[in-house]
Parts: C-alpha cells; structure tokens; sequence
C-alpha cells in the first residue's frame, strides 16, 4: 500500500453482533451506517449463531466488510478478563471462531475479509509476540487472504507482516497516546478524550496526516489503516457519525481497506 | 449410486474427538484404525478447539473421511438431552459447528466430507420434519456437496434428499429392527443385541444383503450405506475390529461413501 | 391459611436479576417497588454471582422477600427450551440453584423465602408429577421452610403440599384462563390479554373474589396466593404500578406470604 | 492450636469429584480411603449438580470432612489458566460456589467444613493480598467457622487469620521447596519428586518436625496442617497409601482439622 493510498482513504470499523441469546446490546443498523468494516462476534465473549447469522445479514445489506471477532472464551465477563492461554489454544479457538462465522458468511453468498482479537485478546496479542504468532497463524492456516487487524505498532501487526498476511494498524479516536506511540494506560486521569471535538480533530489527523498528539502537546507520527468507532449509547453513535462527516469533508475516502 | 455398488461397498463410521479440556474419553487411534468416516464432535456436545484440531489430524493420518458431528449445546448432557430448538435455532446452530470444524481441515490442508448430527438431534431430526429440513438446509448452505448422514429411513435422510444433498443412510450394528424398519425403543427389553456374534450377523445381513431381521425372525429389508461402530471400551473396539474384519472376509469394500 | 386471609392479602411476585455479565436486563428498581416478592435468577437461565450478590441487596432495601427463581441450564435460551432432563437431574439442579443464591442472602444476613422454577422448568414441573416431585423434594432436603411457587392447580403445588411443603399458588394477570381452571395455551388468539384494564380486572377477581372468567365470559373460581408482574418495557411496569395501586385500593394487602 | 496438638496429628486432603457430565476422573473412593478432608469440585473447574451430590454421599460413607474446591470459572481449562478477575469478582465467586456445595451437603444431612481455592485461583490467592481479602471474606460472609485451606505461608492464610478465620496451612508431599519456604516452580528442573521414597520422608518431615529439606539439603521449618494427596493414577494412589501409613506408624493421628 503506497503512501498515497494510505493518506487518502482510511477503514472505519466497529465492534457488531454483541448481543447474546435474549440479551440485546448496541445499535447494530445506526453503527453500521458508520463504517466500512465490521468486526461479528462469534460467540466466544458474545454472539451466538442465530445473531451471527443475522448479523452477517445486516453487515450485508450495508454493503459493510465483515470479519471474525474472535475472543477468549469468556461470555460472563465479555471477553474483557486476560487468561494465561498458551499460544497453541489460542490459535486453536481463533481458528474455531474464524470458522463459526465464516460459515455464515459462506451460506450468505459473501465473504470474510478481515479478523480483529477482541478486548483482552487483543491486548495480550498487542504486547505477546507469542500469542501474536498463533493467533497470526491461525488466520494464515484459514486463508492467507484475510487481513488481520491489530494495534498500530504492535506485536501482532508484526506477527501478521512476518508471515506475508495484509494487515490493518488500528488506531483510536478517543484514546489519549504517549510521546513513543503507544496508548496512555486506562488507569491514568486523560486516558480517555472525552471532548467530542479533541476526538475529532485526533481522528483527522490520524487519518489524513498520520500524526497524533500527547497530552502536552508533543507531535507523535502514526499510521493506521483503520479508525474502530463505538456503537453503545447515544453519545458514541454521534461521535461516529461526525467523524464519518468530518472525515469526507476533508476528502478522504471510507472504504474496507481491501475494498475495490 | 445403483444397487450394484451398494452391496459391494459399505461405510464404517464413528464418533470421535468426543474428549472435553482434561478429560479424555475413547481409544480414538484404536477406532480409527477400523473407521472409513469420522464424526469429530464440534464442542457442543463435546471437543474443544484444541481437541478439534488434534482429532483432525488423527482422522488424516488414518485417511479416514472427516465429518462434522454436530449437536445441541449441552456439554453436560452430552448432547443427549432433547431441546425444544426451533428450526431457525438447528439451522443456525449447524451451521456454526459444520463452520468450526471446517477451519480444522481448511487448516490442515484436508477437506470436510459430511455431517452427522448427534445424539438428541439425531433422534429428533429423524421424526420431526421441520428440524430435518433446517438441518439439512444449513448443509447445502454451506456446500452442497456436503453428505448428510442420518437414520436409514428417517425423516432427515428425506430432507437431504429433498435438497438434492448427497445422503447416507445409517443402521445400527447392535440395535434391534422391528417389522417397519424402524428401530425397537431402547426402553424394551432385547433393544440392544448384546451378543457379538449376533451383532456381527446382524451387520453382514445389513452391508451385503440389505435385511435384517426382527427379535420374532422376519427378514425385513434395510438399505443402509453405512454402519456406526463406537469406540468406548473393550468390547466395543473387539466388535468394531471383528465386524471390519467380517465385512472384508464377506467380499465388501469398506469405504468411506464418497472415497474413489 | 383460612378463606379469610387468603381474601384479604395477596402476594405480588416478579422475577428479578436477570442480567448476565456485561448485558442488562429490565428496571429492577422499578418492578421492586411494586412487589413483595423477588424470584432471583440464579446463573442458569440469566444472572451470575456478582449481580446475584447485588440483586439480593436490592431486594433487602425494598423489603421484598427473596426467593431463588431454579432454571434449566441454557442461558442462551434463557431457560425457555424445554430439555429432557430426568427427575434426578431436576432435584440436583434445583438444589444447586438454591444453595447458590442462599449464600448470598446469608451472607448479606437475610434469609430465603421461597423457590419458584422459571421458564420451561416452570411448565414442565406444572404437567409432569415425577419433575414435580422431584423439584419439591429437592426444596424440602434444603429447607422444609421455604415455601413452593407454582402454578396455580398444577402437579407442583400438588406435589410440594404431598411434602408438607408450604406452597403458593401462582395465578396471571394477562393470560386468559379456560372453564377448567388451566390457561389457555400460548398459541391460541386471545391467550393474552392485551388491554390493561381487562389485565387489572382480572388481577382483581383473582386476588378479591378468588374467580376468574374465561374468554365467553364463563366465572370460574382460581384460589391464587400469588400474582405474577413483569418488569420488561414501560408497558409491564405501568401495568403493575396500576395494579399494585388497584389491589390496594380494593382494601387487600399486597405481602409476601410469610410476611408478619 | 497448640504445637503438641499441631505435631501429633496432620490432615491429608485430596481433591474430589472432578468428573463432569459424562466424563470421569480420578478413582474418588479408592482416595477417599486415604483421606481425612475431601475438597469437592463446585462445577466451575469440574463437577456438575448430580456429582457433586453423588460425591458428598461418597464423602460421608468414608467419614471425610466435606470442603467447597472453589474455582475460576473454566471448565475446558480445569480451572488451571489465570484469569484476571477482580476482588469483587472473586468474592462473588467463592459465595456462589460455597453455597451450591453446602446445598448439598445440607441436603444430606451434614455439614460443610472448610473451603479451598483450586488451580489458578489457588495461586493467585496466594500471591495476591486484595484476591486472598476477597476470597476469605466470602468464606467468612457465609459462614465464619468455616476452615480456609490456603498454601502454608500465603496472602490466602494471612487473609484468613486477619478475618479471625480458623484457617489450615497446606504443603505438598511432592514438590520441592526453597529455602525461604516457597515453592521450587513447576518450570524449574527438580521442581517435582519423583521418587516415592523422598515424597514420603518429605510429607513424615513436614508432619512430624515442621521443616522440609530444600534440593541442596538445607532444613527449611515448615509448619503446615494439611497435606494434598492426588488421585489421579495407580502411582498417586500408590503414594496417597503409603503415605497414610507411614504416617500412622510414625504415630500421627491422620484427621481433618475439626475432627473431635
């Protein structure tokens, strides 16, 4: 992907398919009027058939590239809670998930484009160049065509390039990042942007200049491929729909990063 | 598949991957070793990923066909407690499972030969049509040239047909048959033919001469294209070796139904 | 309990703690205040230990008493797919269930009250005598005190009064009842009453004059003990504001059944 | 306790009812026989309703003392894999946990004596003093003369003493200590004995004089109450015997610490 390219186009993807059984959670059809990527749960930490068969349904009728979600198996706690796997489990239960969707896609008559860890797998697989590995594999053994998403600068983005996947480096409208790139802890005051306005104006210039400010100011450079917007709650949803205002505005294209 | 053919040939299948996390169950090299199909569990009834993936590379090694044994979710009941499902519920839930297993064999460069479902879903599929026709439905979505397996004469083997999926019809080496073909309820006394030599007779008339006969001695016909072997114990495993080795003394070809 | 005190009060009970993990399920808050009696999940069809432990405090602070709403095991399903599970199965699961949420109001130093089935386990128990007694026998092995919620003339009251268990008879604000006392099935038009005042009429007639009238008008008596509200939308709780507000108004008193 | 009490009799637990569903583990009454206090599983790692009460009754019929084997809530990992829950979560947990077992155990007409973390959760308990505070508050929240079990030297036994808990202080018969006390980790080489001889005058060294040889022979005092035998085995049941009598012919009074 050239530099050209990069700069003038950019994924938004968010996180769909959360409910679980008699349990709803987030907007579905307002997100994903939002994005260009969709991240379907599938069942590990929410999902389960029915929904992700409806899911894969919805994320269709948007015209919205679709991709496995694939977590910890961990429904109480929603996939959020790190546990000690061992990387050959965790390239086990990635190509389970990878493969529950797929079949839903498969009897859809589309396809899977894209496979994004979700919460606490997510983070293991950013800082464990280990479990980055299996995971990476685990999507390369399905079909080398899939693009894993993954943190920006993170071990699993390296784990996908070493094995010759395409990736897509994510990067966060409303989280707050450090002088070398990396995310400001949670548990620190101004983790989170919580001015709609701040996060907009991150969003843009990750997106149509590759750089980031810290907190004190400091111009940090980054490069993602894809932004990941929130669905749950009225607030979200506004903020989803500005950036994807704001971000045509200033000329840049939203499309799914393998997208003609 | 003309009438020739079936007598000459017939389908040994088991089940197989049946372990959970830390516990084991079954000798699944030992049935493997007398198998031409093999129903791996999908982590409904029992499996787990890692389980899954090992269970597929043993079917390989042996060059036994590999199907997928899909269930009810019920790990504690092992998929034998029946589940008021409704049809959209079996669709979606078979699709799921045909999908997981697939990514074990998409991975490990083989290919998925047929589905099988398992335990309170076979028996219920057998009788109750709206299920079977869902059933059968998620096979053809996913690939229609999926073989579906089920009861000799059961209402899902007419749903497979229906759909124009390729099908086999199974009978029971060591169940009674009752004059109509159907199977005598385990809850009867002589329900299960515990002699060997019985059950061993019982499936020679079966795979070379489409009959079987009532508890009473009328010969009744049953065309089947393949028989189930189980593998938990000593005397399943002997009756398992002896029948292969009958079937073979008796002029036919085990194999799996789709094998060249 | 005599004609005279089964006239003058009646209980109002509802299900409560029926979020799961991260997911939210109704206005507990809400429905509280109108009830006094609380059937708490207990992680088998909805809840899990930390919104156990929170719905119990909940309770507490209404005063309402707390009882452990026993389910079969299918979250997905919400404890609404029958399963064919065996009386033993039936006494185990029960007594697991009551032990569970029994830890949390000992340990929050109330006490439980009463154990009332959900969903399917609910109508299972209401036809089958061998679930029923089954269910009952597990109750009174935990505490012959606790008091049995059950439908109102079905095999569970029977069979908790065989036991010498104190039992409450459940009647329905907004199903229509047939002239032998049974409600009229689901999947009949007219099995639920839409409208709130007729809903309201009936509650009354149950609760005040121990009739009910079937959908040609026909008075029927129903001795209930205890109506059932429903929290889900602001429909169902508009419905038990008013009717709590009614049965008040009518001179009954709205109280637990072993309330002083 | 005094030390003379402490030196003439030592408690050997074991950890029991780990089947689940329909699969088994361990041979429960042949350990049985060896011990004087039996942690059952609570289903979260193993166990399910039906053999929880099935090995409570086992339980009693070999006068052991019956604990809660609380877990993480893993049952395809055994409860083995680290999961990062939080003190609210685990305090949650072991209520839940404590009260299904003592539902049984009530239902049978005995009582529950002490409670154990299992696995990771043991480990965790061990290191972590806010994960310890929580677990050993729950224990003291249902019932404050419940025994905790906890590492000889942990944060878990340290909880335990600060809430007055009367707390039982474990070693193991077959893994080599450091000399700070603490244990050689698993993933050192020499981490288990091996040799049956050395387990045994490792567990009478323990027992009888209060200290424990390191690998470079150095005396280490190591006051500990309870041993944990496995069963797991013809070798850990081989151990488990001579151990037992080894101990009784070095004159110690093998008894679950609230033995009269």
């Amino acid at each position: 992907m050239t530099k050209t390219i990069t700069m003038n186009r950019i994924d938004l993807n968010g996180d769909l398919g959360e409910s679980f059984g008699t349990w709803r959670m987030g907007d579905d059809d307002a997100l994903l009027a939002q994005l260009s990527s969709a991240n379907i749960a599938c069942g590990f930490h929410a999902g389960d058939p029915e929904i992700m068969r409806h899911t894969v349904a919805q994320a269709m009728a948007h015209g919205v590239a679709i991709g496995a979600h694939v977590s910890l198996p961990d429904l109480q706690g929603f996939g959020r809670r790190e546990m000690s796997v061992t990387p050959d489990e965790a390239h086990a239960l990635t190509l389970y998930q990878i493969g529950a969707l797929h079949a839903f896609t498969r009897a859809a008559g589309t396809r899977l484009t894209h496979v994004k860890p979700h919460g606490a797998l997510y983070n293991m697989a950013a800082r464990d160049a280990a479990l980055a590995d299996a995971i990476a594999r685990a999507v390369h053994d399905f079909d080398p065509r899939l693009r894993l998403f993954g943190l920006a600068g993170s071990a699993l983005i390296e784990a996908g390039k070493t094995l010759g996947l395409a990736v897509a480096a994510e990067a966060f409208v409303d989280r707050r990042y450090r002088a070398d790139g990396s995310l400001q802890p949670r548990r620190e005051a101004d983790a989170v942007i919580e001015d709609m306005d701040q996060a907009l104006a991150q969003a843009l210039g990750i997106a149509r200049d590759g750089v980031v400010h810290t907190a004190d100011g400091q111009r940090v450079p980054l490069r993602a491929d894809t932004l990941c917007l929130h669905g749950d709650g009225a607030h979200a949803l506004q903020l989803a729909r500005k950036l994807h205002k704001a971000l045509e505005a200033a000329g840049l294209r939203i499309a799914a990063p393998d997208a003609a």
